[in-house]
């Protein structure tokens, strides 16, 4: 019956240590059965940049259109601009506060609109192919039969929750609730009721072991397979790891530069930065070779 | 067919018009069916005081008989003396988080454990059976019927997230991640990782226009259902009952002394407090009878 389960997965110690874990889990009560799955680099590609950063972009090209003076503001001239140099000066975590405040004020139901209206039409920059096609098929498979098997499937991304919710029942077939991301906070008014993105994030940005402790208050439970590819995720899937039962931490390690792209994430375990590789391995994790491990890697 | 539903509700203008949201809402898309239930006074009694109250006086006992300095805390000798000069100097909110300090420190897990331990044996004050039995089978039904229909059901209450989630599952058939209500924060610690506890909330108390913004952070949809019964519930009865196409804003009315309990519960609408059912009837809400609409009120 196994040879039959994950087509896309090549037979090999993987494969199997993925099966195993299927098989053992049966013994537990459904309630333990949940999953979390990181979302860019786990389930889809976030290289050359996040797709979340595309959606940005691509709202900053709008923002400045109607308004040719938003290019004027710092973080946008150098993004704009690709100035390296200025990037590096005002800092990401600025960087990004800035694009998100090009939503400001926005209703859910509005942000959601411009997002699916951007998965609509976006394209990768290098494959060539629209975005929501950028899914690893193995990672659908698996999903399909966790669910199969009654467990919870949940997304645990770095990325804005709000922007993955828009899209992970059709891509991953993962309601709303069961996302958990970075947060922004909403203003309510009253007469008649309404929401409005405010420019605040809800706590820290959702990674690291803010991922560990948004899984509990979010999520309410301990996942029992937790599956990432970054040193973002390595609370999370030391978490799952260091569980009662059977339990899987998997690790997606990119090294396929001709199908997909061959990199290195890193973990500030020590002094200096370790290669998440080398983390999983030390820890016991299944890692996924991206080239070694999967037939297929896009439908 | 309508007829077999919802057995336990007299047939009248109130079951109607459930029975027509119903029907309506076959036309909702899948996606968009969400009901959000408040729990203390809706879907169980919350009187003479809250199922989560009786748990922390049961753990303060306990407490104190292990170090009966416990009781010279303030905000403790005044709740055990029942000083109600006391408690009102104190104030509900200070004794509130030093209850909830019982259980700092303490593992999601372990509290878990604590609250199921509690619910277990715990027993209502006056109607002498077990809290575990004080749900609404009225509302029992409704919750099946509802998911049915595919909707997903989910409590969104001004208790203890983790308190709720320890019984949702078995109470509501309501899993964790569709619980939304006040939340401790947690501290991680790694090597092994660990959660616990910390004194501190997570953002205001799950009340008012936070369980507005809450249902969309945590949930990520807006509700056609909303199910309350105090002032705590109103801005969440508004948001369902102001969105587009069928919805229903349901408001349990306690008028039934003999079979439950007698009370008017205000919200802050106006200058003075205003009774929820005048608020409910003024903005059309659907008013549940207790007395009048529920067959029977208890299985």
């Amino acid at each position: 019956v196994n040879d039959q389960l994950l087509p896309s997965w090549r037979p090999g110690a993987t494969r199997d240590a993925v099966l195993a874990f299927l098989d053992a889990a049966e013994e537990v009560p459904v309630a333990d059965r949940m999953a979390c799955f990181d979302n860019d680099g786990t389930l889809w590609c976030e290289r050359p940049s996040y797709v979340q950063l595309d959606f940005f972009l691509d709202a900053l090209r709008t923002s400045v259109q109607a308004d040719p003076s938003v290019k004027e503001q710092a973080e946008f001239a150098a993004l704009l601009s690709g100035d390296q140099q200025a990037i590096g000066d005002i800092g990401l975590e600025r960087i990004a506060m800035a694009l998100t405040g090009l939503f400001n004020g926005l209703s859910p139901q509005d942000f959601t609109a411009r997002t699916r209206e951007f998965m609509a039409h976006g394209k990768h920059q290098t494959l060539g192919r629209p975005h929501r096609t950028c899914t690893y098929v193995p990672m659908l498979e698996l999903i399909a039969e966790l669910r199969r098997r009654d467990f919870s499937v949940t997304v645990v991304t770095g990325g804005g929750t709000e922007f993955v919710r828009a899209v992970s029942q059709e891509l991953y077939g993962v309601p709303p609730e069961a996302v958990v991301g970075t947060l922004i906070e909403y203003d309510y008014a009253p007469d008649p009721p309404r929401l409005s993105r405010s420019g605040r994030l809800v706590g820290a940005a959702n990674e690291g072991s803010a991922k560990v402790s948004n899984i509990q208050t979010q999520l309410g439970r301990r996942p029992i397979l937790a599956v990432g590819n970054s040193g973002g995720d390595r609370e999370m899937l030391e978490w799952a790891a260091a569980g009662d039962g059977p339990t899987l931490a998997l690790l997606v390690n990119h090294d396929d530069a001709e199908r997909e792209f061959s990199y290195v994430s890193t973990a500030q375990t020590f002094a200096e930065p370790e290669p998440i590789t080398e983390v999983g391995a030390r820890l016991g994790w299944t890692v996924i070779s991206m080239a070694r491990d999967w037939e297929t890697i896009f439908a």
